[in-house]
């Protein structure tokens, strides 16, 4: 899902209202479905491309624990073989065919269900939010990812080089997946914090419609990455508080960690949306500054020739009897006296400040 | 109930104030009531109409499923038949009778009652809310449609099918009601978001008093939507939280699944209506461009016209005295100047930024 | 009380600082008080004027249940005998005299206090509180009303016609008059409505001062009828959650009830109060506008007869050497070339949109 | 404390960061200590000035109840004796001293310290806030003012008049403080109803600066108020819920009244700080009115004027050959185009609403 | 970490996504890292600087308090010795070393972690913020400043004076740090109110782009500071409702305290915030009269010369027949209304306040 303009951002897949519950749809231009299992013990570890219900049955069967992962969701048979041979939920199988649905953390006894939104930003300065779900079962945990994307690659890398990852259960392995996300959230903040920083410059220098476009889209990617980043602090502390420690205790203080890195991403998002709200008053005002200083020139000229005006057409009358014509010097006192009106204008709009460099008529 | 415009929301239909608790009315122009029993068990499934209290008195009795499906509130004897022979609550039977009431589940011991609103989009923009009333007893659920609309459709044809609706109790009967009920949001969700996006082209280009209407109508559109689902949101996590598990623990997880659609739909409609407040932005900066644009063409004019005026007035002066007007080339030198000033001005103009192409002056 | 315009809102009746808990005052413009007791049983319904503590003392000592009505607050002593023979706490009856007080539940044992506030419309759209005190003790219900008002009308009604009323304890008397002051909103609200809907007409066609001052007193009434109103709903929530019940579980679905009615109430309220600010924005709207037509219709005027008037002024001059003065046709000329520059201007704003029937200039 | 205008209002005296805990300052400008007790049972009441902590031993060891008042902070061993002869915890003396503290509720076992500000309002519509702070041990009460002020006088003429305030105990003597001190804020926000609507009219019919600025000062007095009172709620609301009940059953109804009295105050100035929103709005509103008539006169005069002022300058111009200029009654004709252009505009100018006694231009 | 302008407020140094948890780095830039013991009981007073894990285990393993001071985080060596040798949890150790953190409280057994931010001005008007991450063990407290400060200057001196702080346990002394830190937040407090009051003033006077450039660098800062107290606020509440009492029951009534005045700062920034919103409506409605009066000035001029201009322009026509131009006084009759029609001009701008020194114009 893109966020970026107002794109209708809440278009998920779902089947019509009132179909059967559980129901999923496969739509047309979803990515193909991958599905392979890494199994390991103290020892070795397995890697297996996965290609019917029988194979995903035999792995999961044995001992040791064993990381299924789906990549795409253009294949249901495959959503099919996790609902049969795993056990899980059709309700949990359809939130996560049905992208995209909120970060949620749900409990269906030992086949726990945590969704998450994982987020990238994108050149055209928007954000890409690609669904994560995972079921963490006894001895498995099922990771699906809406489209391929490289945000496991760190943990493939700790699982090969013999990391703690490997000598801990499947709570573990779903914590380390949720906090790949929720870290992954960082530098997309920072590239925020940059773009917001472009964007104050742009407002400050030229304050047009352009400025005020991509000032909304930041805003609204802000509003998303908020929102999605809430549910997920939710769900966090859903588990934390969780009757009956879903994940066990010595998990726990792992996924509190967790749970205060989504806070440093909620108060850096919410202080972004504190400085848009400041763009957007400097933004106002300089559009305010503008109008001022186009009134203040109309002014000025205004104000100044006006007078002017009036006493050379004083002396266009055609009046038989006007002494001032006759005079010898008329014509230049008349210039005399028009010179002093003005400068006593000008004067008087320095006094003011309306001239020169005062803060409100620079751009 | 039709959401558009400032028509009087709240006038529901209600005896006066000081009545008898339980009391209701039924307005001259309610829809006429049909009443009809859909009847199963494991082999049949019979549709009967029902036309007295002896015959729905006979059919609740037999042993089976029933679903006593009431549409239309013209005839308030039906809901007689309802409070007498099944034993609902005068209070229910009041909230059932009297539309529209907010959404809500009250327990009334083995006569739960659920009171939800369905959403339709219609074609003029507005929004119709159609009550929908629930009553779910031991084996038996009453549905009440304030008017007549094809929401339960799929449901029949669930039935119809011998699909697992079939091999439930009254609760997973009242859960596919209500979730009918919710999930028939997500099209007028997507629908508002095609509006907005309309709306939002339309503020871009004509900035006018309709388009502020159109936005004013769709944010109380939104509003009203918000506080309806809110209340639905509620009423499903009063369920959830039930002291007693109202509906019995294995139709919880199903009740935690729309409870969890009603959590996306306030999601969409909450971003929505951050959307409608960008776009209000929008306009108020568009009205203002549009005056600067409007002050500024008025500033440009007046400012190179009055000073040439200015000019053209000292030699239109009679004074017996002015050597200029006797030069034989004083009318073309005057021409030079008049040019030389034009050119400065629109040089100083273009250097302010304020001829051509930039951002504000675009429409 | 009345509401409307800036009155000193919240000058309650009430002792200097410092005195006595349990005093109360009695002003002079207060209402003569009077009192009378409604006793029945199952077979008799007697009403009595009170004239002395005596009689109160007799009629609540015979059995059956009693309501003690009083109107008015302008006899200290007939307090007193509610505080004296009834046993009624002194900090509760200050509470009743010492009006306006919040709407509010008080819990003393078996003497527990209800204060309400009776809204009722004025003619100039205004709304006047009347305040309602309700003491329920075991066997009889003391109601104190501020001002005579016909609240009760329809509770007499139903006592006189023997209905269920009649048959229930002193808890179910109480709900019933909570039940008529809570109902008594709707009317109020509706007539609200309707008054918002006249504003929003007069606001599009006649955006000025006498509006927004309509605004603000409808903006003032609905924040006093939400701030009395949430009150009430919290008085009545806490006796549905009260520990111990304090009036028994067989009127607690009735209290429910009431409940939900003030929710009703609450909703209409707030989403007028939505209403209102989207009122304020049409008016700012409307303002800003008329200052656009203004701005243009100055604009368009200016920027045709100036350059005109520049042209005729170069005609004007007096020099010696002019050719196109003595062409024979330079005059027609002259009349050519202005109006080829109004129409050129002319066409020139058309295209802008400035010209006609857009919305923009539009009243 | 006083607030008005932008005083540094948090500059409280206090020991510099890192001091030791329970550590207070007695700042130079602090009123001189006077302390006396006024002991009494329930046939004498003596009142001692004291002048040793030997004194004070002596009677707070004597039996019967003792009120020890302090006024004025200047004199810190005064404060010693507090700590050191009955014995309350350096900390709560240091809040004592180190003026201002926010209002507040602290359980020190029997020796419970109460916060309270008590608000006066000054000639100049600003407001004073003098800080009571009140430590209730088992049979003495011990209350300190920052500043001499008139609070406790009524409740010396009820111990002098042998009101049951003598036959209470000592939790019954620290309600009567607060009590006296949350009553004592009703004149204060009587004051600013009735300052509301003087600068309601000032607003209506000069808005300007210097209103702005008297509004500004207002908001932040109810703002302090606000903040103040919602503290002082919050400490009674802690003694009602308290475990343990920290001043014993029968004082807390009382303690249940004040903690109602603060929910009024605080209603009243949660409505006032509402009306001021309000009045900034009409404010704006009179701003924007004045600038549109401002631009209205402006377009009138320079709409009717620009063309006569053109028409006159074709008849200026010197063309050999202009028919016109021959005609026997071009002149007049020229005053008869000219008044029927003049009447048109101002019949178009009526036809919009923008002569005359409309609301835009009234002030 | 600076507050100032739109620094990219939140780029913490943290590992990449997807990081093994606990992991920590340590950025070129940090400052290099001292570490220093200081160790007392009853008599002595030692202070050691250490230079291997050897010396560390051998001081911490002694008898007695000991307080261990790290200054700077250039070194992850010292780090893990804090892990390694004192057994601090590896993801207490990652949070403090990825500074910035925020503050908060987390509970790991006997090894309870505390992240405060010391807040200091700067000469620019700007904050820094300075991570103070405590850890406090069974006998021993590590203190670690991202930076060097004299934060802890007067806890040293409290030490060597062998205050009561050197008779209390590690629970103590992690208090004496934190209420450090908060006390700390006064002067800051202190330093923003002056600069509040001198914006003021500007704002006032001059209202151009550079007031509003500090007023929004003003409320970043206070922005930032809410938050980061906030924080610091539930950490300290967080520990005072601690199930177990994480610190012990003695202590308790200090972290209350300090829990206090991290209210009070609070306060203090939220009074600020508010005074900001109105500084920020002072500055529009001095832009606002600013405009007015620029547009106020070109009405007068224009609306006096304009109609003067007129006649004068009528008395330059070239009819033959003009009667006017022939008589004896027609050009002086001419200066008479003219003076006439400006002085009725004059006149009617006094009258409806547009001269002299009403408020409007003042500046």
């Amino acid at each position: 899902m893109r966020i970026a303009g107002t794109a209708n951002l809440f278009s998920s897949r779902r089947p019509p209202p009132g179909a059967r519950p559980g129901e999923f749809v496969v739509p047309a231009d979803a990515h193909p479905t991958t599905i392979r299992a890494i199994a390991w013990d103290h020892e070795r570890l397995d890697i297996h491309e996965i290609r019917s219900a029988e194979e995903l049955q035999a792995i999961t069967a044995a001992p040791g624990l064993t990381w299924i992962e789906v990549v795409g969701l253009g294949d249901g048979s495959v959503l099919n073989w996790i609902r049969d041979v795993l056990g899980v939920h059709p309700l949990a199988v359809a939130d996560i065919a049905n992208v995209p649905q909120r970060p949620k953390f749900e409990d269906y006894g030992d086949r726990d269900l945590l969704i998450a939104q994982h987020a990238r930003i994108l050149e055209d300065e928007g954000v890409e939010l690609t669904q994560v779900s995972i079921v963490a079962g006894p001895d498995w945990v099922v990771s699906v990812l809406e489209d391929p994307c490289d945000l496991f690659e760190p943990l493939h890398e700790r699982l090969r080089a013999n990391a703690p990852i490997r000598r801990n259960g499947s709570a573990f392995l779903a914590y380390a997946m949720v906090d790949a996300v929720i870290d992954g959230y960082f530098p997309v903040i920072e590239s925020l914090g940059e773009l917001l920083e472009d964007l104050e410059e742009e407002i400050m220098d030229r304050p047009g419609r352009d400025a005020l476009t991509r000032l909304h889209a930041v805003r609204r990617v802000l509003l998303t990455l908020h929102r999605t980043m809430w549910r997920q602090r939710d769900a966090l502390g859903q588990i934390l508080r969780g009757d009956g420690n879903p994940f066990g205790e010595e998990v726990r203080v792992y996924f509190r960690d967790a749970h205060d890195h989504s806070l440093q991403v909620l108060d850096a998002i919410e202080s972004y949306r504190e400085i848009t709200v400041g763009l957007m008053d400097v933004y106002l005002s300089s559009i305010s500054n503008r109008l001022n200083e186009v009134m203040k020139t109309l002014t000025i000229m205004a104000t100044i020739f006006i007078p002017l005006t009036f006493i050379v057409g004083i002396y266009g009358m055609n009046f038989d009897h006007m002494p001032e014509l006759r005079w010898r010097w008329g014509y230049f006192a008349v210039w005399g006296v028009m010179i002093a009106v003005s400068l006593t204008l000008l004067w008087w709009f320095r006094r003011r400040g309306w001239l020169g460099n005062d803060d409100d008529t620079k751009e």
